[in-house]
């Protein structure tokens, strides 16, 4: 990776205080003061990308909670995400970073027309901006899933989605739209890492173009679908035929918790199982269960147990069981993901970018699910990053 | 894939009444009377390559044992590689093949220098060839596995081995290498489907090239580390840290008897680990077994246990249990590589084949071992074959 | 094990043409012919109990469909259930067996009072107990199972059901009560080897008891219940506190498609999960899942994960993988219990028998899920039978 | 548990400074400190049984490095064994018994006859009764684990012995047994928690019983074998036929560290294997093998394949996955043995205890290998102590 010397970036969390936001935060600071090495920071393998430096990020956000960073270091400390040692060192850093947390948008403590709210998110980001005086902000929503929405008609433009907002009668956008929308306006990147409805709704899609910021979603890849989309396309491209794919994660931790009200889970599921019939070029029984075990705290198990059929209707199987510490792996994809689209902005790139398609579980303006080609392309893309600064 | 009318080819098994050669026999067989799909088969997948239809295959071999065809396919429909019902379709190809495999190599049955076993094998491919009109042969190394063997001299150039050969006194090549020599002498393509010597020493590559005939390997890749080279990818593009990767691998059969003799299992051992190094970008603990399971019989499971370290140091890991039926699928691949080197024959290749080492554990002219390089890499020769025609 | 030379006993199934019962069919035509071993087969391993010999057992039962038990043990052997070396012989066995089956009991076919139905059933039951001379009649449920059946003051005692059985207007028991109904009436020993309601209501329990025959359930435990009951106790008697027992069941086959309905599913969640917590001494987390994977046809999956905490609060965990054919587990304890029912009977005992807890999910009589005290008190107890014949 | 009052007892650690007896010390202090519970504590839960109290047990023992409790403690913390809140609480403690610690004996560096050696060991056993005005002492034996001796005459009776430890040109017994001498000779109660020889020998039972000591063992079952002795007796009472049991252990520490020599591993390969033929009724395919993988640290991985025959030869299999940490696992059973010994001590009991071998792979003085039957002999036979004091 070639390191840009020019201008400051704005890495603004919604779910600031969260474990993967948290972990970021904790982990940003430990590679500033060359604590710890970036293991799982996709972007130092990247050759020849022009990007931000770690010590060219600062950090900032939205929670509806006030817990002090401390406190929840401490928490995944004990969970085995973030090192004992590492703890004291940062202490400063946290401490920075809970003096930028803002109160997040919630609707049931929100009073006013929509419109307000975006308002109100877009001036934290504009006041953060010019405050530290960064060059561009990159939005990355990791606060817990919502429920999916139905689709409304004010979802299709940017003039009916304003007219709604503007109708104190109506909450059309659920938080994470609000989010992504008060990003826009302020001419901040978005991320979606979560599989929230955020920005993918066709009025977002117009804003972003309209005022020239990109975006990206959705869906953090970190787990079972990660290996999916690694080991799918050896049956494929072997011409092994998959007859079934089942999958049960259990987790524990604030995810978990969310994850066990079946609403929520709902969201998480379909970005789950979308990608699998693409995968492998049509649909198999695939019965999938997320289960919330609280004792796991940060950690997640995933079992899947695939069965195929080989030459002359051979029956064979392959079950596999990862063990992951969640935040460990989401945040420095979050890292990552701040670094990249604060290129792609500076780059001069708007709307949704495909190319970063590697990152997530449902890949926004892709239909490409497949890690290896997904990791061709980035690799590709982010080379000619820079040029057009 | 595009299929090539033009011309007959021979299939020669080395090891022509195993597992692997009679599952590919029968297989052809049923393809051929449309009875089953080539689930299995690469080259059903590769767009735009011109390749022998499976008409135009004919079946011959040499073994050590005489056991009927149909006994063999008796056996392996009881172990679940061949469906009960191709058993009697499949009888007249059956014994067809068994009429064409003559009498191989072993040392302790040769009398004379190894040169008059290389003539006399090299003559039933001529004959094989002559009597069917067969445009081309590829002989294909499905013998059981032999012990590793120590370099000499006379393999370092075709005069000194040539040399070796007519010697009475001496035995300098191991069982495979005459096999592959005898290919080489009669102008045919060789493939080694085993970890044995076979092809791999630099005076057989220099005749290779001096006969213009093509020739690919090593050890067919069909269970452990398929899924090696697939899973690799994933850790290093990640940016994760593999720590370990410990394997056990059980197995009944022949293949599982050979291996059972420690000497044997040694060239497995050597052609499994060699990749993993390769794959990490550097070594890591890797204790690796085989097993002979007797009660498995055609069965072969693979455990494999992976430990990984990612962001702040966070420890985590990753296990699979593959269950396969080891002969279906190498069977397929068999058939595979026979129009493969069929048509770069045909295409005026010669010597090593590098894009082939999608097929194989220890990739001879290649050291990409990473699966989704290797199968685009074969996607793309495979287009290539044909135009010089 | 001692066999009894006195008296043929009547084995009637409920489900008669399931997976298993027509195993439990074919296996006892290969035991009289020693064309089998009687692996799997518990009573065999008794010591000191007087049971009927397998050639004394003579079987029969109901079913809703017509399926020749000829096709039906074809479809069994490709499932890889019956070895198909054995079809050929048990043809003539299984032919008789065709001819003892009646028609089965179900609310949509059936006119008229619950009363007449079980008098239809039970008729069936005494015509096939003097057409074939038999001493005694074991009447097994392996029928499909039900959802659980809200409880109402009517199966309070035999005096109130008797009432409601008699009104045309209602319809209070379900399908395996009526049989279970149909049996004690004839004076024939029941078994539920279901999770369905069957003789579970103190009704049926007064009538057994008035009418002096025993009878035992519920819920064959043939896989991941097995396992629990074989594992908890080494974690009670070690002193580890287990924290959390998650659990997926993937499988097919007729009872895959009855428990993809959530309704049916719910009998057999209820009867696996109720053991864990008098296992373990009390709650824990426990996800349970029941997936439908057509393809994996009788074959089912269970896995397994637990987290247990240690000295000082370690925590570790333990997984298993279960691959089992459910009616190659569930067909010799489906004869065991067939023999020692119709031993108990000829002892005299009448009412429940929670000395059988063994075979069962949810022991009917008892509260001990412990396999090694449910094997030590079968085994006892088994030695008692006999003596007062 | 009633806990008697009467009398301190000793417990010295050979090996008194690895982990299992770090974790030990560690654990004890925070017993007595209400700090912890005692989970993992198997006397904890034995009804009826007078053992002597926490608060009773003083702790030293012999090793051959000095590197401070503390310092273990530390590094066992970082492993996961010990959590780090405790480890401020403990120092203290640790202090006191970094004080008891005296250099062990080892042929490399110990001059003149073993006799010697076992004088001046007994010593160090006399002296901390004394000091401590000790009712009594147990010797557990958590030395690292020595390769397996072959059979000498001298073992075979205490007079022949004897002899030989006298003879300064000898060095028949390994320090595994000159510690088992030691503790025998200073009137101390003694268990092998190793697969090392110890007091496995004739010689050394006559002096136990001369003594009127009694001593148990072998190889404390934790992990792999605990779960094998769990499930095998499932298929054996469920009359299924097991065909082969595969297993991989995976271990860092210094336990996997001795066990990467062939020659230690041997011992603990041979305690494995022992048990299961016995378990099964005879010998099954069972290949096994233990690995060092050093990034492991404390914890083990063990898996194990079954594959079992049902009902009509049915193939079917059971895998399982076991996390452990093992000095967790082995330490409160060290606390566990030292109540036991030293209670059997005081009822008058000599030589090998069979009652015990509910705790070891390789139990001395019994063949009985069965989990369950284990733990039924324990928990009668620990009733019946105290009665004699
Ligand atoms: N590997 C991973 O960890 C991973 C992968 C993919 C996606 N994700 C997603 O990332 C998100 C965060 O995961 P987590 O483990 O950190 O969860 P968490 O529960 O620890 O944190 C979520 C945070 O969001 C805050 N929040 C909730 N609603 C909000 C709102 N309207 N505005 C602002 N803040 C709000 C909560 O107060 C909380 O602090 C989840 O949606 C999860 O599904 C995580
Ligand atoms: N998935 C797979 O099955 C797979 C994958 C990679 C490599 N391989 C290799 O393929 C080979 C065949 O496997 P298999 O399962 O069919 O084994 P097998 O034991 O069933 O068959 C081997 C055959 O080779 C014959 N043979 C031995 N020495 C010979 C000689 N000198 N000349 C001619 N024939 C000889 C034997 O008589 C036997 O019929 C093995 O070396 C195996 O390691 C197999
Ligand atoms: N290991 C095991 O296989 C196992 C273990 C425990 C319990 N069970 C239970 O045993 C039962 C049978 O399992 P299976 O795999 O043979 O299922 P199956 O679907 O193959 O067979 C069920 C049979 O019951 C018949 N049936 C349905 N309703 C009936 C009625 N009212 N009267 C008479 N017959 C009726 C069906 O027509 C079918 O032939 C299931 O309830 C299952 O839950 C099986
Ligand atoms: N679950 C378990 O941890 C478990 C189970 C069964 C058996 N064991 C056995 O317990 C023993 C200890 O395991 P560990 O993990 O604590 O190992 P470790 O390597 O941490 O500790 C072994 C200690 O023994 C000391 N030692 C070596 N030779 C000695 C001698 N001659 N005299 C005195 N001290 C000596 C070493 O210096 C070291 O401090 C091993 O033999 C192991 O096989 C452990
Ligand atoms: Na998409
Ligand atoms: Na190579």
């Amino acid at each position: 990776m070639t390191v840009s010397a020019s201008g400051r970036v704005g890495l603004w969390l919604v779910g600031a205080r969260g474990s993967v936001a948290t972990t970021a935060v904790c982990g940003l600071a430990a590679l500033r003061a060359g604590l710890a090495p970036a293991t799982g920071c996709v972007t130092e393998r990247l050759p020849g990308a022009v990007l931000p430096a770690w010590d060219d990020i600062v950090v900032g956000g939205h929670d509806l909670v006030t817990t002090s960073y401390e406190k929840r270091a401490e928490h995944l400390s004990r969970a085995g995400v973030i090192p004992h040692h590492l703890l004291a060192p940062v202490v400063p850093a946290l401490r920075a970073a809970d003096a930028e947390v803002r109160d997040g948008y919630h609707p049931t403590t929100h009073r006013g027309p929509q419109a307000l709210a975006v308002r109100r998110l877009a001036a934290d980001l504009e006041t953060f901006r010019f405050k530290h005086e960064l060059e561009r902000v990159v939005v990355v929503n990791v606060a817990s899933t919502e429920p999916p929405v139905p689709h409304v008609p004010a979802f299709e433009s940017w003039s009916a989605l304003s007219a709604a907002l503007d109708d104190p009668a109506l909450s059309v956008l659920p938080p994470s739209s609000v989010a992504a929308c008060a990003a826009l306006t302020a001419g901040c990147s978005y991320v979606d890492f979560t599989p929230s409805t955020g920005v993918a709704i066709p009025a977002l899609d117009e804003l972003a173009r309209h005022n020239g910021v990109p975006y990206a979603g959705r869906d953090g890849k970190t787990g079972e679908t990660l290996l999916r989309t690694a080991l799918a396309p050896m049956f494929t491209d072997r011409a092994l035929r998959v007859l079934s794919w089942s999958g049960t994660n259990l987790l524990g931790g604030g995810d978990g918790a969310t994850l066990a009200d079946p609403a929520s889970a709902a969201s998480k599921l379909r970005s789950k199982s979308d990608g699998l019939a693409t995968l492998l070029g049509g649909p198999v029984s695939a019965p999938l269960h997320i289960d919330n075990v609280p004792d796991l705290g940060e950690q997640k198990i995933a079992w899947d147990h695939v069965t195929f059929e080989g030459f002359l209707g051979a029956r064979m199987s392959l079950q596999f069981t990862w063990t992951g510490l969640d935040s460990a792996l989401a945040a420095p994809l979050v890292l990552d993901l701040t670094r990249l689209l604060a290129a792609a902005h500076a780059s001069g790139i708007s709307g949704v970018v495909p190319e970063l398609g590697f990152f997530f579980k449902d890949p926004l303006g892709s239909e490409e699910h497949r890690f290896d080609h997904q990791s061709a392309t980035l690799t590709a893309w982010a080379q000619t990053l820079g040029g057009a600064r």
